[in-house]
This record gives C-alpha cells, sequence and structure tokens, in this order.
C-alpha cells in the first residue's frame, strides 16, 4: 500500500504541473492544460487494460471489465478542474486513488466492472456554474448550460466544440444504467478529521445551504451629536445579529453558521451606521433543522430590528437540500474502515461536491481523507502519506464487500 | 425679533446659492464663491456702520464700535465653508445672527464693541485639516500648514495668494488683546433639543474624543466545512466588540460611542472571515471618562480576541481633549436664556467648532439651536423660525448683562 499512496500523491503532483498559470495551479473547465492531464491519465488507465473515451461534456472515463464481471458496475470518480492558485488535491487525489483501487480489484482477482470518471468541471470558476461534468453524467444536463459566458465571452458550446467534442451528444454521457454504485474520494476541506486524530471517514450526508442576505436600515446620524439613545445604529444591529447566528449555530450539533460578508453605508468612522448588509451561509445534513434554524434567525433579526426602530430586508440566494449519501453503501464503507483496522467515523460533508449530483442517479457515497491543517482551496493543501494508505486499506476491503455483494 | 429671525434665514438661504455646485451647497475654503459671499456680508456690515477687512487667512471681520464703548470688545463669529452638498445653516447662521446682534445693540444703544468674524474654512474639506481660520484668529496657524495640497494639487500658500491675499502676514490675524468674550452661535446638528421641545441652549463644554481602529486576525476557513468550535472568526469577535462599545457608551451619562466603519477580509459569504478591522469614535465632555471607557473597551477586546485565539491590533489615530467653556459666560448665557422666558438647558457639544480653537485664546463659549431631525451635513438641513427669534431675545438678554459686566 505504500508504493500505491507515494503514486497517488507524486501523481498529484505530477498533475499540479499541468496549469494554466505557470508557477500556480490554475485548470479550469476545457482549458488547454486539460488536453494534458487527460492525456496522462488515459495513458495511466490504458496500461491498467482500461477501455478509454472523453464524452461530449469533456469528462474522461475509464472502464474496466475484467473476465468474469458481471453487467454491473461500481463507478468511481471526482474532479480534475481547479479554482484559480489551487492546491494539488482537491479533486485529482479522487482521481488517482481511484485508478489505485482498480489496481488492487486486479490484485484481488475481484470479477467486478469498475469504472473510473475524471469529471471536467465542479468548481464553477470558468462559467460561474459548477458540475458541468457530474450534471451530464446524471443525466439532467439543462441545454441552457450551453449558452453560459465565461469572463472572455467564449459560450460553453463554444468552449467544447473547441476542445474538439461535440455538445449534441451530451445526452450520451449519461450514466450507464448498470451503474450499481458511486464512490468519490475526496480530501475533507475541513478540520475536523485532524482535530480527531483520524485518517478516514465515510461520509452520510452532504449538508444542505441556505444562503440569504440581511439589510438593516436605520438611520445615519452625526457621531459626535447623536445621543446613544436617539441612534437607530445598523451595524450595532447587525452585530447582535451576527452573535445569534454564532449562538444557534454552536448550540445546534453539526450545524455550521456564518456571516462572511459585510457592507455598511455611509462607513465613515465619524457617522453613525445607516445601513448595513450582512450575508448567512447555514448549513446542516437534515433539512427541516436548516430551515427551523433560517426562521427562528430570521424573527431574531426582525426582533431586534423592531426593538430598534430599523427596517430589516431579507433576500433569499439559495435553499439546496441536503443529499444523503446511500445508506446502505456508506455502512459498507464504514464496515471498510473497521475491516482495515481503523477507528469507525462517519461525517456530513459542508461543501458540495459530485457525488452530490450523482446520488440522483445511482446510490453514492464518499470517503473522505483527513486535510492537515483543514486546509484546501490553496497551494499549501496537502495530504500525509499514511492517510492515503489507511484510504487504500479501505479500498481494498470496500472492493472485496462489494463484489461479494454482487457476486 | 420676527423680522430679525426672518431675515437671518433669508440670508442664509441667499448664501446658500453662492456655491462651488450648481444646484448644491459647496463652498470649500477660499474657493471662487467665498469671495461672493465676503461681498455679501462685507455690504451687510458697512450698511451697519461697522469697519470691514479680510484678513490675510481669508477670515472676514468687521468691527462695530460705538460712541462711548470701552476698549474690551464682544467677539461673535462662525464660519462660512461648507462641505459638498451642504445645508444652508451649518456654519453661516451663526453668521447671519450675529449681524442681528449688531443691530440689537445698537437698538439698545449698548457701549460695547463687537467684533463678527466670518471664518473662512472649519470643515476642513479642501485640505483635508479643519480650522484653517479659526487657528490664525487663535494666533497658532503653524505655518507647515500652508503646504497642505489640495486634490488639485494646490497648495494653502498658493490659495491664499489666488484669493489676493499675503500668507508673510497671517500673523496678523490674531484675535485683538481687547477681545475679552468669544460666542458662537451654532446649530445643534443633533437630535438633543428637539426630544427636549427646547428651542435653544448653552454650550457647556466641547467634548473630548478618542479615535482609534482594532484589527482582529483569526483564521479564514471554509464555511461550510469548518465546525462551529473549530473557528476563529474574526467577524463574530468584532460583532462581540460592537455590541460593547454600545453598552458601555449606553450606560455613560452623556458619553457616545460608535464603530461606523468596519472591513472584512476575504468578505465573502462562503469563507468564515478571517480579519475585520473597525473603527471606535468615542466622546464625552470629562477626559478621565473618556480614557477610562477607552482602556475599559480595549480590555474586552483584548478579552474576547483570546478567548477566541484571536490576534488584536490597536491603532490610535487621535486623543483630542475637551475644551470646557468659559463657565461666567456660559453662565450669563444661561441667565440670558431663563430671562428670554425659555427653560434653562446647558449641553455638551458632540461636534467640534471654532469656539474650541478661540477658546485657548478668550474667554469662549457657545449657543445652540435645535436642529429639526437632527440633520445636518445635509440639504435637508433647516431651522425653525421660533427658535431663531428665541436665540434672538437670548442675544438681547446676553448683550445687556456683558455690557453691564463690562461697563
Amino acid at each position: 500500500m505504500k508504493h500505491r499512496a507515494a503514486r497517488a500523491i507524486a501523481e498529484c503532483e505530477l498533475i499540479a504541473t499541468m496549469s494554466e498559470e505557470p508557477g500556480r495551479i490554475t485548470r479550469r473547465f476545457l482549458t488547454p492544460p486539460m488536453h494534458n492531464v487527460q492525456a496522462h491519465l488515459r495513458a495511466r488507465m490504458e496500461t491498467l487494460g482500461m477501455t478509454v473515451h472523453v464524452d461530449a461534456v469533456g469528462n474522461l472515463r475509464g472502464l474496466w471489465t475484467p473476465a468474469g464481471a458481471s453487467g454491473r458496475r461500481l463507478v468511481l470518480g471526482s474532479h480534475i478542474d481547479t479554482i484559480p492558485d489551487a492546491g494539488a488535491f482537491d479533486g485529482v487525489l479522487g482521481v488517482t486513488l481511484a485508478l489505485e483501487w482498480i489496481g488492487l480489484a486486479q490484485e484481488l482477482a475481484l470479477p467486478l466492472a469498475i469504472e473510473v470518471i475524471a469529471f471536467s468541471e465542479e468548481e464553477g470558476v470558468r462559467f460561474g456554474v459548477p458540475f458541468l461534468g457530474s450534471r451530464a453524467i446524471a443525466g439532467h444536463f439543462d441545454p441552457a448550460l450551453l449558452t453560459l459566458k465565461d469572463p472572455e465571452g467564449v459560450t460553453v458550446e463554444s468552449a467544447i466544440r473547441d476542445f474538439g467534442l461535440d455538445p449534441a451528444r451530451i445526452g450520451e454521457a449519461a450514466l450507464h444504467p448498470d451503474a450499481i454504485a458511486f464512490v468519490e474520494i475526496h480530501i475533507e476541506q475541513g478540520p475536523v478529521l485532524e482535530a480527531e486524530s483520524l485518517s478516514v471517514a465515510a461520509v452520510n450526508a452532504i449538508v444542505g445551504q441556505s444562503r440569504l442576505s440581511l439589510q438593516f436600515s436605520g438611520h445615519a446620524n452625526h457621531a459626535g451629536t447623536t445621543p446613544m439613545r436617539l441612534r437607530h445604529d445598523a451595524l450595532a444591529a447587525a452585530a447582535e445579529w451576527i452573535a445569534e447566528v454564532e449562538d444557534i449555530a454552536g448550540r445546534t450539533a453539526s450545524m455550521v453558521g456564518t456571516v462572511g460578508k459585510i457592507s455598511v453605508e455611509p462607513n465613515a468612522g465619524n457617522v453613525v451606521p445607516g445601513v448595513a448588509t450582512v450575508s448567512l451561509d447555514l448549513r446542516h445534513a437534515h433539512d427541516p433543522t436548516r430551515l427551523a434554524a433560517v426562521e427562528e434567525l430570521f424573527a431574531k433579526a426582525t426582533a431586534i430590528a423592531k426593538r430598534r426602530a430599523i427596517a430589516l430586508q431579507r433576500t433569499d440566494h439559495l435553499d439546496q437540500p441536503a443529499v444523503p449519501m446511500d445508506e446502505r453503501l456508506t455502512a459498507f464503507l464504514g464496515d471498510a474502515i473497521e475491516a482495515a483496522g481503523l477507528p469507525p467515523k462517519s461525517m456530513p460533508s459542508g461543501a458540495g461536491h459530485d457525488a452530490m449530483v450523482i446520488a440522483a442517479r445511482a446510490p453514492t457515497t464518499m470517503l473522505f481523507l483527513r486535510s492537515p491543517g483543514g486546509i484546501s482551496h490553496h497551494p499549501a493543501e496537502t495530504v500525509r502519506e499514511e492517510d492515503v494508505g489507511a484510504s487504500l486499506r479501505v479500498g481494498r476491503e470496500f472492493l472485496l464487500r462489494l463484489a461479494n455483494d454482487i457476486g
């Protein structure tokens, strides 16, 4: 396993050099370095005896079909695009590890067909909309997406053609009906596993997410001449509410609530703030819990605004339901973690992933690896070789169980 | 008095038309419309029998010397510059009312010399530094101020020459040694008198002011993947502190404390804020009370930062002591208010005024007039004619008392 772990990491570091920008890792959907990444992965897949093609939305797909395999197949995959100035492991590690799982299945001579997908787009950077690759695989790629433009004015449709693909064939990218399970391996991108000294975890859900903004509108007044009791200070109201967000999220298990953005008018040191606008990002794996918290927080804001004689305006931006992972598949993964001699751990994912999209089409689960320092979306993003090795031991146990179950 | 009040208001409205910008009231230090204002006021002063000149820093000065007057003189004045897009009364009303006081002194045949000063600069807009007019009158105009540049690169020295004045003669602008009292009449620019249904108040002090900024530096983390207990949220820390500012200022009599400015990094809805920088503007008439509150608030910030494992950096910008008004002169004004049949009221000024600068040179006090809606530094700024009339009845009583005292 040590050799496989070292290779999976080294592959990520090699792929990291295939970038739009020298010295930084930036690889957006269907940009020229994607050709290099696909050529490299295609060669790796072919060496493993897989049959390879690129679908019409740019996903690289390799299929391993051993002798004696049933029609049913396991699908593994993650994305190979990145944010600008990214780390080397977000997405890519899920592909290089999937190829090591192929090697493990071959070692074990498992009669299990396995497809590996390197998703072409997950981060939403180039066209402002994420999951372009996995939407096509889930079979619900909205044709309107083809008209989206990147900052240079190039449409998704042109980008696909320029890459040598045919947008008319996107429908054919949909997951094969024989796919009975999808597993995405991904770094955690958070600090939980590190805080608990764990290498890996099964993901039981991708959290639901509410995004909204609140605007408190009071009165901008002179900071010297307006007594405290005669103020309608919009920032003081917003600050009181920020404390409520922290309080409610802090006392609700597994909830995260964030006010990440604030703007104040006129934003001058000697003027009582007249308007304060704050964002809310609230996430939880259980939708009713999330929605109740949003309403509780809105009620708190309403009460704060009323007491201060300040106007309140709410704008909802996103209400994305949680996506539970397949229970049976996640239990398999949990068993595999224990069989690999690791402490059992399952957790929700606080970030979105391709698995969230594929889950609508096939039973899906995810395996998380510890993110040292919780650092991701940053050049300092890394993984520990021992954790990668642990994930491979888990993969071996999982493949054994799944092959047995299918067989 | 009704005629005088109406005229004082109409003069302000006329002078408001003398602006750098058509349709808006903007009149910065020594800009062309200042010539028009000075020509208008000079004619008014000369009609009143005053001798008029413009000193080397652009203050228009008229002296009324009646027969039988002693050498000692009362000085009245306020500023005729404005902020951009100003109201018509901030500053200017103090000059038009001073001219009505001259008329009252003449009606009463008081043997009292009175100088009226229309200060050339108070707002600090053109050169970023306020009180250029009153500094010269107080006799401490720092020659380094001559090198300040406006946004067009024009220095104070050039602006003075361009206006037809001689910067070498600024020393001669200092207040005459015979000046035994300075009174500035000004709108309150706040809501206190309106809240108490009062027309006027004597000002007993100009508050001291602390300005500083605090930077809370935590860690920017993923809003979805970072559990609440593992966060070091700089905005949550700042919000907690903003509540402390409101609390301490709210429970300390006559204190005002304002967080008017905030900036957050990276200021994205889905990222836990890594850095939050907030301003503090804290004012009180009693310096030890103000300084103790600043230190209490800094201790609160230190405790908040420590508990959250967040770094804290403090930058002090201003520590301006309070300026008490002359007790005897303010008592005279208080007596005059009562003699005019008005409820007694004295209060601190939360804003700076020329009186603050002149107080270093001569016994000084101020008379405040109600600001409807507390509105100032805005085109909607106004005054009520009945309040202007009340202030003139107070002026009459004050002049009688002062003439009697000097005589």
